[in-house]
């Protein structure tokens, strides 16, 4: 639930009796003259005052020379003054009493050197006076409810009001996403360009949004993430309430070194990113376009039960193109019953095909759409319909856009339309029919739109699973890691290694470190035959490509040649030195190679990853990653994520190998890294499934601290 | 280069002097009554007669009964009768002397049964009287050079005339082509909906307008292939000319299910089409929506010499986003020279930032914009730019888009906007400005067209190659192949399918079949030690689920056991009957598992493979297809395609394996299944590629007749 504090501090920003715009201007075009008259033609239900040390008035209001004069109280200040006259007059807002900011004025962190100082001060100003501040270096905020229509921003005039309440770390891209949604006929709840984050954050928002009656689509436009961890919690509580929807852009490394000089925000690698919104439920767009094409369809749909798609439309040709689309974004294509297939052959003409996707043919009229869309959204095996038209002749979009609206309302399931009509059908349409359902010019907009709400409904529905607890021996762990860190850190002691995750109750091999010839006879014994000798340094990390593993070693004889060859070779490379240890491991028993493993993001924390292991692990990149805290459902999920899993299942009439002990051991995993985050970066590689869960094995692990 | 005959019979159809609209209708709303007006309203440069027997004008124009009542010679008829008179009006055509025919009606091929005899007789009475038909059963066609300007269509009323020649095979889509490229600013010199295809096919217009000088762009709506190996040789010839741009509804099982029932055209496989596009050089996009965009940068840019991109915008999201794009297209982000970067700098404020991407902030203007293109483009690293814009307060679009026509004009490399600004603009300035850059509203699709015009670059530039002719022993293959086609076809015994292997000069194992024990000493002597027995009955697919291989035989007692004990597996398996033959076979040397396979298609024919090999095929679905005829080139980008080709060039310290060989094969495979159409199915798996050229060999061949 929405924290009370926070949502009192922000409806003194989002929806305040009173505004001061510090920085006002007489000039036309000047953004303190814009943004003002954004506040007055946007109709702000407060009062407004102008500041302005220069002017008597601005656009006809009466303008005060500092915020100190106004004789009124007042909530929120927006201030537009250059960068050197920030710390000044926000200093004055504190001691006038103001509840909040928003700092449009640039020249801060994002500059670098003394921007950042600036910031740092403006920070502790609000701080010592308990103000809140979105910015700076933003665009301003807008908050669409009738009660409140305030327009504090230096974008297009006129956003509609609306349901969607969209927070953009982008300035530029608040104006475009202005521009786009007016178009859409998206309305906004609230609107707030975040800038540099100083203080109210994206998470801050997120939850101020919660549970916010006006609010049904919370809309997230972010270059890099402040608090990730802070963020899942939040989303994934939110998620369950209602949709959030996220672009993410610096997606590719290009793009995020961009976005790294654009905010100053050192941009998180986005396959964290990815695993993280997987796991939380939230809905991650590419694009703005296609970010903007699922809050229209969130916002004037329900949410799907399931994802069987019905396909209605005029022309084969679209119902072609609209079925590609459907199942090629894992949408299933709705088997129609034999009864409503039976009422839909006495609507239709002969020619038209009655088998999913449905070609009513050109003659269609408003009443044959009206018909078949009924019968087909009262199908039982149906949970959504997607209406295609492509205008004949004699039918005009109108018409069939008004026919599906009606039917639409009489059920509660989902009607998605594509219009392959002339704009100005989009122009007028939305505006005359404000329920009408979401109508796109592509039947691909339409099957994407389907795919994202089951999507959400999945998420929405998905067990929260538990954080499972495994009784582990943490002590010995901590002793380890202790004394690798005192020495220095670096990779533990392959021996260590294999100690820790013991006490973590990971399956490992038994195995005995040796390092002369005369231990191999009692540690031949303790292990067993057959066996496998390996180089156990520190520093050698693929041991495999310099002949440090002699698999399949049958006897003590065996074993002791192994050794010397071992040894000749190392002084043949002249490594001699830096390996003095070889371990003796029990032979595994054949089955399939996985890697797990981890790596401690400064932002993200352990980053938890499971995929096809042994040799070609870098080639094959079949991985999965996941972030903590990771559940028992996030854990089967990322396993069954991974390509290779068909083979853990068995193919070609091999048994199934133990696919549970690798859901268990990430989570085990989880739980290690959870408990030491000294612990940098770990590879379990390979470790070996077999059919029997006896029989699994960490074959190798290297670890870090 | 088009043919002759082709150019002078389709000119009777797009570019006729007289044109005769048999059903033209007195009903508004009739599609005899509204193709006419379209023909009229855009003014055809040409005489038009209407023909109905019931009325003795329409449209102010006098009517004729028949076609054969016209005083005038007639070039090209319309037929929009209903499919009862069809034949009788096309025969009066064929008396007449009519040249063309465009037969509207609907009532063929496309509802089966009596209507697909209908057809067989259409086409012989057009045959009879050397006449050329386009339809039936299709929506009409328009001609848009200035000299003809013909709509003979029943879409909507005012297509633009322009440099695309569209080739539609769906009516409804053709519909929503007019209204879609309307919005966009493209113009059409031809477009034609061929309905069913009877005599006149897409290759034919793609033929037409290889030569056309009115036509700078062919794009394709395609919703079945009639004659893929016609459209291949053609599709390589005419791309390096002028670009072919193709989309190919019913990518997916369930969308070619739809396009079947609804053209009555058998679909083929969307990997074989894959395959033979990506040999042809031609365009392939995904959805109509990219196919638009494509067009017009084709026809609006030059093409790209390299994949160099710099990207310049004033808002840093906007950058980021493009960046992002750019690169998951796989284009490159410019390194822009040193010179470059200290003359940008002149230029804007501080606060830009001058890595590619180049953000000019907000305070950018027209001059800036055109200041830093012309620089930009001036950068022998930069092979072509992205003008990213979002409208702030005091600039407008328009100013924008002006300043950047007037640079790109003076520049030989594409210029591609896109502008984040209201839907006005998109309204206005194409239509003000007719050489003006493509301009989009979202950066991805900006990108995607630079993308798309790189890879027709590299498509344009690309060697022929050769299809390369090995000696080979044709003989003895025909005599294996008659043989096995004699006794009833089917798989062929494993000795002979090595057999025709070897004659075509493939490198295959050293092997020997037995049956009994006795045989067992000098197959063995003959094959040497270590070796491999199989099991060798034409029934056993999958032997090594069955326990049909054991490798590594060091001796004629292991070899003797081994022998003994697969026949007791056969015994209990009850197959002692079915595998009455053995193979004994070389042991190969250690090396990377390939396959190569072909399958016959019977539309596209043989279709080629090449992936990674082994147990797991089907599990990694790591394979490429091809078709014939496969050139050298062709058949080294097929095998540089797969995911396993970074195994094959060596990783983690190993030599890299004898690529060449692969890609040999992969040829000698393609002469093989060309010379021999008996062959309905080939299974190379596993062929072992080793690091030197004579150590690689195929271990296992599966061909069926």
């Amino acid at each position: 639930m929405t924290d009370a504090n926070l949502k009192k501090e922000l409806d003194y920003i989002f929806k305040p009796r009173s505004v001061a715009v510090i920085g006002a201007s007489t000039k036309r075009g000047a953004i303190g003259r814009e943004l003002l008259r954004n506040i007055i033609d946007y109709e702000f239900n407060g009062k407004v005052f102008p500041i302005n040390p220069k002017a008597e008035y601005i656009q006809s209001m009466k303008a005060y020379p500092s915020i100190t004069d106004v004789p009124d109280d007042v909530d929120m200040a927006v201030v537009i003054v250059p960068k050197e006259h920030v710390l000044q007059v926000v200093e004055e807002c504190g001691q006038k009493g103001v509840k909040g900011l928003v700092v449009i004025s640039a020249g801060f962190r994002e500059v670098g050197g003394e921007g950042v100082e600036r910031e740092n001060k403006l920070v502790e100003i609000i701080q010592k006076y308990g103000m809140r501040l979105i910015g700076p270096n933003c665009m301003g905020i807008l908050t669409g409810i009738p009660e409140v229509r305030l327009h504090a921003s230096f974008g297009p005039a006129d956003p509609l009001p609306g349901s969607t309440a969209f927070m953009s770390q982008s300035g530029a891209l608040g104006i475009a996403i202005f521009n786009l949604t007016k178009q859409l006929n998206i309305g906004f709840s609230y609107f707030a360009s975040v800038g540099n984050k100083a203080d109210i954050s994206g998470n801050d928002l997120m939850e101020y949004w919660e549970d916010d009656e006006h609010t049904q689509v919370i809309a997230l436009y972010l270059e890099s993430f402040g608090e990730p961890r802070v963020f899942t919690g939040l989303a994934k509580r939110i998620s369950k309430k209602k949709p959030v929807i996220v672009v993410k852009s610096g997606r590719t490394e290009a793009g995020s070194r961009a976005a790294s000089s654009h905010t100053g925000a050192l941009a998180a690698p986005d396959v964290a990113i990815e695993a993280l919104l997987k796991q939380t439920g939230v809905i991650r767009a590419t694009t703005i376009e296609e970010m903007l094409d699922v809050i229209l369809a969130l916002t004037k749909c329900p949410i799907p039960n399931g994802n069987r798609v019905a396909i209605l439309t005029n022309g084969g040709g679209p119902a072609i193109m609209a079925t590609d689309a459907c199942v090629s974004f894992g949408l299933k294509m709705a088997q129609i019953s034999v009864e409503t297939w039976d009422k839909l052959a006495a609507i239709v003409p002969a020619e038209a095909s009655l088998v999913n996707p449905i070609d009513m043919i050109a003659s269609a009229t408003a009443d044959t759409y009206s018909k078949c869309l009924s019968l087909l959204l009262a199908d039982d095996n149906v949970d959504m319909v997607i209406v295609g038209f492509t205008p004949p002749v004699m039918v005009k979009p109108m018409d069939i856009a008004l026919a599906i609206t009606e039917v639409k309302r009489r059920y509660s399931k989902p009607v998605v339309g594509f219009f392959m009509a002339e704009e100005t059908f989009f122009d007028e349409f939305p505006k005359m029919v404000p329920d009408c359902p979401p109508i796109y010019r592509f039947p691909e907009a339409a099957a994407h739109v389907c795919a994202e709400m089951y999507r959400y409904h999945v998420a929405k529905v998905r067990p929260e699973g538990e954080v499972r607890t495994f009784e582990v021996d943490k002590d010995a762990v901590q002793k380890i890691l202790d004394e690798r860190i005192k020495a220095g850190g670096g990779y533990l002691e392959q021996v260590d290694a294999f100690k820790v995750l013991k006490a973590y109750g990971f399956p490992v091999c038994k195995a005995q470190v040796v390092r002369e010839l005369d231990e191999l006879h009692d540690a031949g014994e303790e292990v067993g035959y057959p066996l496998v000798l390996k180089m156990a340094g520190r520093q050698i990390i693929h041991k495999s490509d310099i002949g440090g593993v002699v698999l399949d070693i049958q006897d003590e004889k065996e074993l002791v040649w192994a050794l010397v060859e071992m040894k000749r070779k190392l002084a043949e490379a002249g490594l001699e030195d830096k390996v003095d240890k070889f371990l003796i491991q029990e032979m595994s028993q054949p089955g399939k190679e996985v890697i797990l493993g981890m790596s401690l993001d400064p932002k993200f924390g352990p980053l938890l990853l499971v995929g096809t292991g042994g040799k070609y692990v870098e080639v094959l990149k079949d991985v999965e990653l996941g972030v903590t805290p990771l559940t028992d459902i996030d854990a089967k999920e990322m396993v069954q994520s991974i390509r290779g899993y068909a083979l853990l299942k068995g193919v070609r009439g091999e048994p199934p190998v133990c696919i549970d002990v690798l859901i268990e051991c990430l989570q085990r995993l989880a739980q290690l890294v959870t408990d030491f985050h000294e612990i940098q970066e770990m590879d379990i590689n390979p470790m070996i499934l077999s059919p029997s869960k006896e029989d699994c094995r960490v074959v190798d692990v290297r670890i870090r601290v």
